[in-house]
């Protein structure tokens, strides 16, 4: 029985042996192959054929998962430890909407369907870019809050002002502070989608101050990011220098 | 009465102490507060009793103001200067247009409820972000200033070339100097609205050349800003190195 | 004929010699030409003669192509090692279409001229900022694929999220998940066409999250980019320091 | 009259001087005065008095920019030298359009009018922005060249690639290769007017692949230009390290 459990542990522990890196794989392979199958779903024309035999993916790949979870809870040295940690957590919540919905009317299925996304977080246990950037952001997390902030604050006066300046020209366009917010944001991320935008003379010199002043603003917290990632790099290299090969 | 001001002075001056700390997290809440109430009030269709609630909160909040910009006179070493010091003069802008609003007609009113804005310059006190941000905007000043005037005249050769392309073609649209800036500013912010654009093969072409030479300058001024803020966070960290620790 | 094959080899190969740069500029000349002749025959008010004059250019071009691949097939040390390396076999997918043409139905043609394009990866063989930016992706490999996995994670749950944000008030628009994703890549970008965007304040909320956390996750591949590519430099400046002289 | 050469040398050539520095502000304020006044002369709705008064000033400014070329001549060591070079053609070019216009048919001056723009490359030579902003493309002239070919064939396939995807849906807005080329040029400068856009699902997909290869290639001139301006300001600071205090 022990040495059952033991070899358990070194299959779904240990990326590095061979049955493990397989175990990884075929995991992340049902999780892709699940995402995949969502966006089909929503199609209105697929086959009823092709829908059936995406019900019947989604219950092997629950399976799987089910038994990943039971042995997972087996194999820890403390059980109840693992059941609330974090990856604990994700994975039972990747299950549960699928046994939730079982029991359920068939109408309220389509809300727990939208559960099962929780499942692609079961990602961020195989995936190594995930995990760094994490690390970035942890490394960050004061500054790229702080800066933030910052935006925040330039979201809202733009906002405000704009509205002063739009809303008697525009009154369905910039009808409120809220209309003006949104405007603000695809202004200030540069998308411009062109639904809403200025026509008087005063909104328009007010917009050209905002973005001179806004868009070194909003691009920080992006900048911090990616030298908080940099960092990350050097600190992962410095732990585990043989990982790197030169080129 | 001089250890009373000393009391007053710890509480208002000092956001290290325990006291001190529950002050400021108080004002930056009603400053928060107060931001979120304004758009709120913009909309039409809020219940009477919500815009009462609202106008209470509103006296509620210059009242703490009114009595923390007494009690910071109070304590000052120097009243006149502290007065006519910047945040002086922001705390006093913060509460005077409430003020200068009681004793004018009804309909100015709305004028005067833009300059409450003033009230989140107080935030700037608070916040270790934009004054750091600050820090970062006065080291680069001269080169900022600098290459913003590069952009300007990028804008403006923009502007006049898409008017002489596009004119003739599009005469209400690019219908003088001031549209083309129009144009120059959407477009070099790659913003892209879509209300204005050059439909001739000149203007195309135009807008080509001018794409590829305005993007860098444009950028440029955010890039300073970006290496700027990482030279102001090391001389933060220069100047107190306890208050950072190593993840 | 040793020393014709030597003096050939020369020439080809040695982008240094005399003779060799002008064969260089001549091949690339003609690269250039080829695809300039492109678009043009695409516009339908051309003239026959200029068509003709068009045809002939290819006809020309696809010779000086054919002499110059029988010519390096000639000077390999070791013959088959160079048809099969990778510009072995570019060098023959752009002359290939062509005498495919020739044996077969007129009709069939247009989808052939679309191959006439896997010429222009000749170029690289003579472009050094080509061999650079290869060499800076190759640097970078490993680090660019993954980021752009956690780019794209972004982009699916930003499609779902969407999705069941818009998919009731716009059912055109957003009809099922690919068309969300074609909104997510269109928004993440911050191209932002405006043929597609949200209406709902759940779904105009949801983008605002979006395009906060979004925008530096899909930033982080191009800065890789960057930074490789000045590493890329580097080494490229160590291994012929002689090259670049200091202005 | 030697002394009074000197004198003037010292006042138009020597910006440290207080005359010579309040001659350089003069000459600038000119320059930007008449660059406002030329957006104003293109309103039609613009009163006759003020139309004269625009035109008063154009006299002015470029009578004093006479005075000024003829002294620079005056005082240039090599007369010869100075009026082929950059600058001497730059000042007689923006004052010969005006000389010119008085001979001619009043309505021609319409097209001479542009030629004025000319002078604001007089600019050039009073900011130092614009110096050490043309020092930066020097430094990397070689390397933006380069990269700019590398984004020029990445715009060349992409709308290549997009004609083919979309000109048998959209035959109007991809009508041939150049309508593709802007398609291109707004699209990977994440400009997005929304005046044309893929439809097909083969066109999207394609514009997400060009989209994620494209941005990181499009943007590498702009960071290389960062790059070496950070390196000319380093420059600079070497060869007048006295110029720059630190705050």
């Amino acid at each position: 029985m022990e040495s059952a459990r033991r070899l358990v542990e070194r299959i779904i522990d240990n990326g590095d042996s061979r049955a493990g890196r397989a175990f990884d794989l075929t995991i992340q392979a049902l999780i892709v192959g699940s995402l995949l199958a969502f966006p089909i779903e929503t199609m209105p024309q697929i086959s009823e054929e092709l829908r059936r035999w995406l019900r019947y993916f989604e219950v092997f790949t629950v399976a799987v998962f089910t038994v990943e979870y039971l042995l997972r809870i087996w194999v820890a040295p403390n059980r109840l430890r693992f059941i609330f940690s974090f990856f604990g957590v994700i994975d039972l919540l990747a299950i549960l909407p699928f046994y939730l919905a079982l029991g359920v009317d068939a109408r309220s299925l389509r809300a727990f369907r939208l559960f099962r996304l929780i499942r692609t977080f079961k990602f961020v246990r195989y995936n190594q870019a995930v995990r760094r950037f994490w690390r970035a952001i942890t490394l960050a997390r004061e500054e790229i809050v702080l800066f933030l902030g910052v935006a925040m604050l330039m979201l809202y006066f733009s906002a405000i002002g704009i509205y002063y300046f739009e809303h008697e020209a525009q009154p369905e366009a910039f009808a409120n502070v809220f209309d003006s917010l949104w405007w603000a944001v695809v202004t200030l991320t540069t998308v411009g989608y062109g639904d809403i935008y200025p026509i008087t003379v005063g909104g328009r010199i007010f917009t050209f101050f905002v973005l001179v002043t806004g868009l070194g603003i909003v691009s920080i917290p992006t900048g911090l990011l990616a030298s908080a990632l940099s960092k990350a790099r050097e600190l992962e290299e410095k732990e585990s220098p043989a990982d790197r090969e030169e080129p």
